[in-house]
């Protein structure tokens, strides 16, 4: 089977369209660019034996399901294998790396800045590495830090990120000046997808102005829901870390009569967290998430729901995702957004609670009724991050270490599969990963916690 | 040296003044009141052997230290040794004990119950133990449950109340009825000072009412401001737990340019937690407690020290308690109480997070700043205690028996310089424990966070 | 392209040769077995809509890389895709269902047993739910205690197993003829390599009788050695736990001049969990797995390392395998085993401690030296699962529901490369997955440790 | 009444003798030794009031009990009561201080270093500070590090000690010289009763040399068993971090027919961590210390108590101390110590385990059976101190500071009653705290457990 690439990043096998998603690299834009060994081929750890290095034709298959009656399925796509590359576009002791932090915290940010500075000092040689201060605005705006691994040693030991984020500070020219000015050729930008569109802003500019500056990417949004990669890191360590606010709401509504235990989550579009802390708890009787509506009143509503719990069982433990019923909610009328662009939410769940309040008092005045709201967003967000996650931050940051040194730019680092891909960066920056709702999945879920599907009863057919 | 007893529970030896603090027994108001052996003589564990059984003339000292130039300190008082007594006033089989809890949440609330049914059960082959649902209103407004040692085998690993609480219900009258009517002889009361000034009603109404029956209450308050013992149950376990909470704060500050993490702790009218947890923690910039006043705007102000710590540092970590700062935020106006009577308060972590922020964006426009706010209540005391607060409620609960057993009446049971004691109820009841803000502690933690004294310029002499 | 499908679980695609692998179904062997609605189409919860149900032409991958200039992977394998099937062979009422354990604890065993008998309850009305007390042994020797959902509610929180496990017992014709005699259908057992080749026997021996029975296993093995599937459950929790004891370790290595802190974790035939907690902790200065065979004297043995690192930077942390390094120490003769047919290895990390004492007491006499042992074996399996393993036990536990439901037989369920699968037994009962040692991922923890080869001088070339 | 003091620290009040425990100064020494205000009179955050400073009449007492019907207790003692002084007898520029740990790990070390270090710096203007490395040996040979308050700073979140410990190199004349020649004034030496017997021996050279040093010592034994003071340092936190080690115990025990789970914890000579461990966990079945012998085999032994157990319970938890069953073990002969001078011990839980299925294959063959033996030790010692702890740890080291800058030597600081005190050198370290088995909480021990008496029948009168 011979296969044909076509300009698109598509190939053909046979009647067959395989759909190859490359990465930018370097050398498309600069066609004599030199190439060098791997440093990896004199390092006495890793004696590159045959198959060590991934290649340019190695992909990874996003779909793994076939149907044998129908074995081409129409959507698949195949991502370049991550890895350690042959031949590097850099030499050691040409490459100054920037290293930036963008956007809230997430367990296992600095793990992921420690391990970059590992990768590059220890398997590339690099000995040239900055961490960029406080986001975007500390490409400009402040001084950087010196990063070799005696300053990272114990990093992963610490919640937050060592190099300071913030939100905002996205002045592109500024960016790319400060980049072109102090020489930085290796960038790795680390944030969610306003910072990863912010990224692709940089490595257009960077290409339009014929800079020859690696652009790697590192998805992170403890909300879990970034496009194509199988998960973003710190994901397990905040529901880890979640597990302890449910705990305290369940023993709070048990320990009273009619007591109801609130607990927010993080998840503004989508509620991963509130999805998976109420599956790994069993504790919840409804979770309420972004992608599904719900509304309070009348037949099917949660108030009525509610009532029926705590007559059945005396109390009961809700979880709200942060961008959940944000419909209901009067509206703040102003639209402010945060530093990020971020549409600012009100507080679902001290509206909430609010709400639930009222209705007990209007409706059951004199009973014993008491809600329990507990945020417990920067308790689960500043930890460090458990092994699970530890693990799974040190092989995207070797990831990305090798695919930039190979020159790959304009791409993001990730598991698809369980396998280390490289992925085109808008691919990931202008895409989300909602919770699937006709999955079997939520229907576990809705299972578990016997909570209504918030239909009205006029919208039935 | 001839010890001489008052009316008023004092003695006189020679020419000093002893004031000992005799707590009420049964055999006061019952004079025929027939006496039992302690069962324990027929228990295989406990061998009693001479000294095992505490008496009536043995007293604990509140003060322990002495000045030798002045050996006669004025305001010494003497406490009845707590333990197992001689004789006891209940036959086993003519015990029905009835436990209460009452108010919020506490670690080792649980175990209180838990050890209170196993000392009962196990040491005075108590079998009658009634479970009073949900506060004082369980007494007349809902059946109780049935309370053995496998009931509540594996109660002391779970946090909150198996015995369910709120606040209010307390109607003296019916609570008085149904104890007559249900013919418990021996109470035990678990509760704050509220619920303890409600214990002492229900004991004067007991007494009024000429029943034989034993009071006995063990003070819960988190806040650990009760008066007179060493300290409250859960209290080290929620310090211990409120660590997360700074933890969390101060990673959240140090990661992001001018970020303040502010906590606020339990403490309505004292600040112990906030004080204790701030000496743990070692990472609090400044921690404002109701004890101590403070104030936001001017020279010596918390927003002049905000200033000026986050231009040397960076960062800054506040811990606030719930009940400092009231008398800076607009009143509701309406007094509104909780059901325990306790005025309710505004969010002073809510209300200061807005102030910063409004000083913030008024005099320092366009600079970054962020405030993340952390209220960890229901994280703190909804946990199991820990080991050490685990074997104090052991203590505190078996020590309450043998007293109810023994017949004394309108107590509370509690460790005075650890050893523990009998301490008639109104001197707990009646009496709080604020933090001494001349004591070194609380220089030692301004000298810790080097913190403002908060006083205003013209308020110096 | 048309697929043709031969006996052997394989068919043909144009030229390519696509190996599916099929499990057996009861269908297979009773031509004439009727069929019913699956009962998720009348379950509230699930609605079951197009796509719902997966079917049987339905695979997944086992190799999700391709390399385009060599399309056709030679070793490729498709397994059949898990999932609730439009039909099952079952009436609900007719379902008697058996759960049993084997061998040692592994986190989240509870949470598996409790997912069974949610998803048999909850999704397919099965009512007859027993558990085999104790291991294989149970189906003969003893009763079973009754399961339902109010009975396991809690087991989640809980680590070991409810059921109790043992090794041994595995008396073929006495457990098939408890089965046909308590007329179980459907069997769900739970353990390691050695309970899966007894599950083998017992589906062979069930088929030779011509029994209508679902054989469905779920592996079981903290070392995580499991063919085929991505990974077994309790793993992540495990290597979380490990941590505990390394930063124990490293802290007494640290705190005395020349300390060694050794760590014996778990790892008969692999030492994915002694490499993943070096990977997570970063604290560790050699790791020794079963993989990588060393020696302790001479040029390039572990005892000049040691020497080495002490002299460097005055301690050294150790993780050893507890199956490496057999064939290094005085054979216990007897060729002993454990009940399950294990070989009894000696205690490698006691055995090492003692080869370093002697070491240094023979070479660096007088010189302050300790080694600290620690084994937390017992520690690190008896613990819950964390949240990761929660959330995996459970979708383990309902894959097995469904196969089981539809019929499906000596298989076993979990998942490749992220997706849930049936595998048939034997391809997971008769291999072992061991570490890579030719991968990168060791090579990167050689790199992260330093540690030697391992190479004797005259084995090289 | 007045107060007469005679030459042994005694002084007669009336007719009572009041034995009063001074503690020596440098000022009975040397008689015309200046003395200077004490630097916290210009400390911005004490501002010394009345009452602020601790004066040498103040004394606290031991015993907090008195019998009213014999009030003069005969074996009441007085401690000094440790606080800053109005004068100090060193001017702060002149003050080099040193701080040495000797002996095994415990929990809080770092915090007391920490605490004693920003104590010194922060309170007295201390600027000079040594870290002595490595336990006594390190005053000759070795160097000191440099100790300041940003050096220390997060010392207290890290297990172990930062200046390394080790037993033995108590070299009396090496380390005197090493004071005087390198002009230290202040130690502060930390260690267990082997190390406070070697801190006597420097006391009194020093004494004998005439050297101007104060000795202060702070008693460091997880054992807990300090004689005088209320408890050790870390003991909290140890008793909390074995509650791990008898889960997994327990857990174990439970999931297997006949399981016996066996603990093995720290106590030498004392068994309070087992006996609090027990009482915290309430999953112990029987706690075996040094301070109650015990046998196995025969009528009353722990054999039959075990086969009694595992008939009626099919499990059993049993916690030993390390120092207890020394007895029963075959001797090692050589009366090999260790480098503090400490008897070796065989390893009882070790040991036991073996006895135990020795006893079980003997007399019941063919049954199930299995013990899991934990050895927790270094997990339990080697991490920070818990926020008690924390706390506990401050007010030692800041009691101590306190006492040397007053001049106090040979004197250890800790609380009595709850109250801190300075407690002369030679009865802290010539004296041992074992568990009072006449006290009830032995006896309660019992009645929880059930565990026998371990009596034999010839021994009954």
């Amino acid at each position: 089977m011979a296969v044909y690439e076509n300009g698109n990043g598509s190939v053909f096998a046979n009647d067959a369209k395989i759909n190859l998603q490359r990465v930018p690299n370097l050398s498309d834009f600069f066609p004599d660019l030199p190439k060098y060994p791997n440093p990896l081929n004199e390092n006495k750890y890793f004696h590159p034996s045959k198959g060590f290095f991934a290649t340019e034709t190695q992909f990874v298959a996003k779909s793994v399901t076939i149907d044998v009656s129908n074995p081409n399925p129409p959507n698949q796509k195949y991502f370049m294998l991550a890895g350690p590359r042959e031949k590097v576009v850099f030499k050691s002791e040409d490459v100054k790396a920037a290293i930036v932090t963008c956007g809230g915290l997430c367990p296992g940010l600095n793990t992921v800045i420690r391990e970059l500075v590992n990768g590059l000092w220890h398997q590339y040689g690099v000995r040239q590495i900055s961490g960029v201060l406080a986001g975007y605005r500390g490409f400009y705006s402040s001084d950087t830090v010196y990063l070799d691994p005696k300053v990272v040693d114990s990093w992963h030991k610490v919640g937050g990120t060592m190099l300071d984020t913030s939100r905002g500070g996205m002045d592109l020219k500024k960016i790319v000046n400060s980049i072109e000015d102090r020489g930085y050729n290796v960038l790795f930008i680390i944030g969610g997808d306003g910072t990863l569109r912010g990224a692709h802003g940089i490595f257009e500019e960077i290409k339009r102005r014929g800079l020859k500056v690696s652009v790697a990417c590192i998805p992170k949004t403890v909300d879990n829901d970034v496009a194509v990669i199988d998960r973003s890191f710190g994901f397990q360590t905040a529901v880890e870390a979640a597990q302890a606010a449910i705990n305290a709401a369940h023993v709070e509504a048990e320990s009273t009569p009619n007591g109801v235990g609130l607990v927010k989550l993080m998840g503004r579009s989508a509620g991963h967290i509130a999805l998976h802390a109420t599956l790994s708890s069993r504790d919840v009787d409804c979770v309420l998430i972004p992608e599904v509506p719900f509304f309070l009143k009348g037949p099917g509503g949660l108030l009525e729901f509610l009532d029926q719990r705590l007559a059945e069982n005396g109390h009961c433990v809700i979880v709200v995702a942060e961008g959940a019923g944000q419909d209901l909610m009067p509206k703040s009328g102003d639209g402010a957004k945060d530093d990020s662009g971020n549409l600012l939410f009100q507080d679902i769940g001290y509206w909430l609670s609010g709400q639930l309040k009222k209705h007990r008092n209007e409706n059951h005045p004199g009973k014993v009724f008491a809600v329990k709201y507990i945020d417990p967003t920067y308790m689960v967000r500043a930890v460090p991050s458990n092994a699970t996650d530890t693990l799974y931050c040190t092989l995207l940051a070797h990831s990305a270490c090798h695919g930039a040194m190979a020159g790959y730019t304009g791409f993001v680092a990730g598991p698809v599969n369980g396998t280390y891909c490289y992925v085109p960066l808008e691919q990931v920056a202008y895409n989300q990963h909602l919770v699937n709702v006709n999955h079997q999945k939520w229907a576990w879920v809705k299972s578990l916690t016997n909570q209504p599907e918030f239909v009205k009863p006029d919208s039935l057919p």
